[in-house]
């Protein structure tokens, strides 16, 4: 494995396999896999799960990975190409890339969305920059538009549980948040939920639609594992009978880039805040699952975060167990 | 053990039994002992010394750690339960508390005290509800009221140096300092010098009384050891005979969480900055014990910590060999 | 080994041995070596592939590092020596670095020049006293004036790159910087280049002379090792017929300390932008080195950077390979 960028570059058999491999590996450690090996992981932008499930995962292996992030006491990093550095970044991204990953036997990178034009966001040009200028195994800890060890985390997670794939139920809600946040993670999940073969159903207030390119990828998914996309404003009718309301934030795609446009229409939307009453519709046993971290009394309620639905922490151990799964076969292969 | 919290904890068999085993992994190492197991370490406060040796500790013992601290490039921690979380703050400890103990074997946190409400922090009620919020082994790296690290370690550099147990005068000193710093190592010292069963003073200005319950536990563990706990405010007659010299800055206890009468107080106090001359009617060999960090010529002076009395750096390296023994008994058992 | 300061207190055959075993540790792992042993690292100034590859070498020989510097969540490091510390640093350097040295089998140094005294720089006083604090195998990561990671690093990748000792030419020539950067690296490389024998011409602009010690040093060991130093303004003579040319950004000596009339003479050396045409003169397979991060566009073009001269993500790993020869020798001997 080269690259893990997307889990729509993997066969439904591919991802049991890894998943497969990560039961193993967390139920019977192999201390000395990775002896020796070395992880590079260079954060754009913050972190606390992915930074330290990531270390975690290589210790647990035998190896270890070092962490770069702005905040640290490095040169400020420039991204934007051509430019004439008499700035405040003294490093560019060209030099700083391909340096970090010459160290490491293979290197994740997390760059969020610029949130200026969705359609370069869309295409996640600046991770695929990223990918031009190494020529080592790498992975996608956070693009502008995918979260691929998030959806593997969570696929494994709803394994757990019992939800069923075929004729599960799962609906991805929008939740309440005073800022605009990325869509990476619905982006990710969405095609997860559709790849695993569950009826999924977008769940959102209007101006939240999620990208035709987006959905019409989902919907190719959903075809071709026997599960089915559509998407709804109508919270009663979204959720009833849901096994699972995955909860997130996103901003406005219609006013994509526009901080004004999208305050004025979210500004009325501090209602979606997921709460006891919205499961009323669902399936008993229905969960609550969210990719952290989560804002109370905002997002998601305190009652429900701390109630039996909540599967947060299980959710958030998973990107560990996952990923151990991830670098373990790019770095040992099979 | 699944909690290092308290050396209160302990009988005076277990602590010896740990002090010996510090010993021998000190002088024996066993770099494969701990392999593929990981030590999470969450900061809510500054730290050097237990951030440092926390991280050597695990490395020679073959594991390693990691650390999440404010200033890393995380999303702002929020600490306060119930709050609808609109601010700055996007986790909740509720959630990171536990993910990040989800990918340890152990956890280790460090979270200063509040001081606002000196019930509160003599309750460690932010520790109890880390505490009650993950349910692996769990090591307090300084709490509100305790710092069982630096009571062990010290324990063991009088051990070293050969500062008799039963019989032995330790003075703790008040020193000053241009702030008002929490109780927790005045309190843990306090008890451990007790435990060891020495004749201790608590050397202070009035208005800087330590609280009567860490008086009261202090007292009850020299009577169960055969020492003796007595405060005073003179410092000719506190120092007499003294074995060790243990400086300290704290705050008042008078007006605690009252931070312009703790400043109103604490400016009369510039010469309790302890110098050769404190020390004439001490011992010949008496040393000066600090937990550092000490402002110099400030709370203690230069010629002090750079003459023959200081072992401060003894105690600052017997931090990571005491807590090589609390990580191997936590993580291997005996 | 007990000190990695300075390229010039090794014979080329003590250099030619330790890149021997620096390519024999990156072809042929040993994740075993440095089990159970820990490199304390300090930063008292920003790093990005130091911190990086100190990491990544102690990982990949079974060892490990932890790093601290300033931006973290430690407490503030005072340096000056005999000041009463009532001020926002609480903890100086006397303490931290035996403290943090105590942790480490091995500690790494960085502390970038004061530029207040030319002569306190050249004599790298600063680091001389870390020096005096503690009694560990130390190793300079960069100080007032040496940095003999990156002179290895580069050497060896002159070695790779069939760069003639004997008769090869190398030009280190001073490029534009909006600020005054140290001596550092142009100290280390001119020695560098010297004691490989080459012939060596130092191109900078009127004002950027490097220090007298310094050339004298460097010109001291041309002659013992066949190889020759001069310095020119002209940039036509000085490329013709070069092998390298390596750029660096560095203060002006005639106003060394005083910012204004540093920035007075800097203001008109814009066109000091290593581009294409600077090569005309030069060697068709001349290359481009620099110790990165390089401004582009500022100090060197873009076409450079992006064009087949420039080595510098090259020289970048090899500070890595480098480096596990010299913490390998230090910590296991030969």
């Amino acid at each position: 494995m080269k690259l893990f960028n997307d889990l729509a570059d993997f066969s439904v058999e591919e991802i049991d396999d890894l998943l497969t491999l990560a039961r193993r590996l967390d139920e019977h450690p192999e201390p000395q896999a990775l002896a020796g090996r070395v992880l590079a992981l260079l954060f754009l932008n913050p972190s606390l799960r992915t930074m330290s499930s990531f270390q975690a995962a290589m210790i647990r292996l035998g190896g270890s990975a070092f962490v770069i992030s702005p905040e640290m006491s490095i040169h400020g990093l420039e991204t934007r190409p051509g430019i004439v550095m008499d700035g405040a970044a003294a490093e560019h991204i060209r030099e700083a890339v391909p340096v970090i990953a010459s160290y490491g036997d293979a290197i994740g990178i997390r760059a969020f969305a610029q949130r200026q034009r969705l359609e370069d966001d869309l295409a996640d040009s600046e991770f695929q920059t990223f990918r031009s200028l190494i020529d080592k195994p790498m992975i996608n800890m956070e693009s502008a538009i995918n979260h691929p060890c998030q959806a593997l985390a969570d696929w494994k997670t709803m394994d757990e549980l019992g939800v069923p794939r075929q004729g599960g139920k799962f609906v991805l809600s929008w939740a309440y948040h005073p800022k605009a946040l990325p869509l990476a993670v619905p982006s990710a999940v969405v095609h997860m939920a559709c790849q695993r073969g569950m009826d999924v159903t977008v769940l959102r207030p209007e101006g939240f639609e999620l990208p035709t390119p987006i959905m019409d990828k989902a919907r190719a998914a959903a075809e071709a594992n026997g599960g089915s996309l559509q998407e709804s404003a109508d919270r009663h009718e979204a959720i009833e009978g849901a096994h699972v309301v995955y909860a997130k934030e996103w901003s406005s795609t219609r006013h994509y880039g526009d901080r004004l446009g999208d305050e004025k229409l979210r500004r009325e939307l501090v209602d979606w805040c997921i709460d006891d009453p919205w499961f009323q519709p669902a399936r008993e046993d229905c969960r609550l699952m969210h990719c952290l971290p989560v804002r109370r009394g905002v997002a998601v309620s305190d009652r429900v975060l701390d109630g039996p639905r909540s599967v947060v922490i299980q959710e958030a151990r998973n990107r560990m167990v996952a990923q151990m799964a991830v670098v373990y076969r790019m770095l040992r292969g099979s």
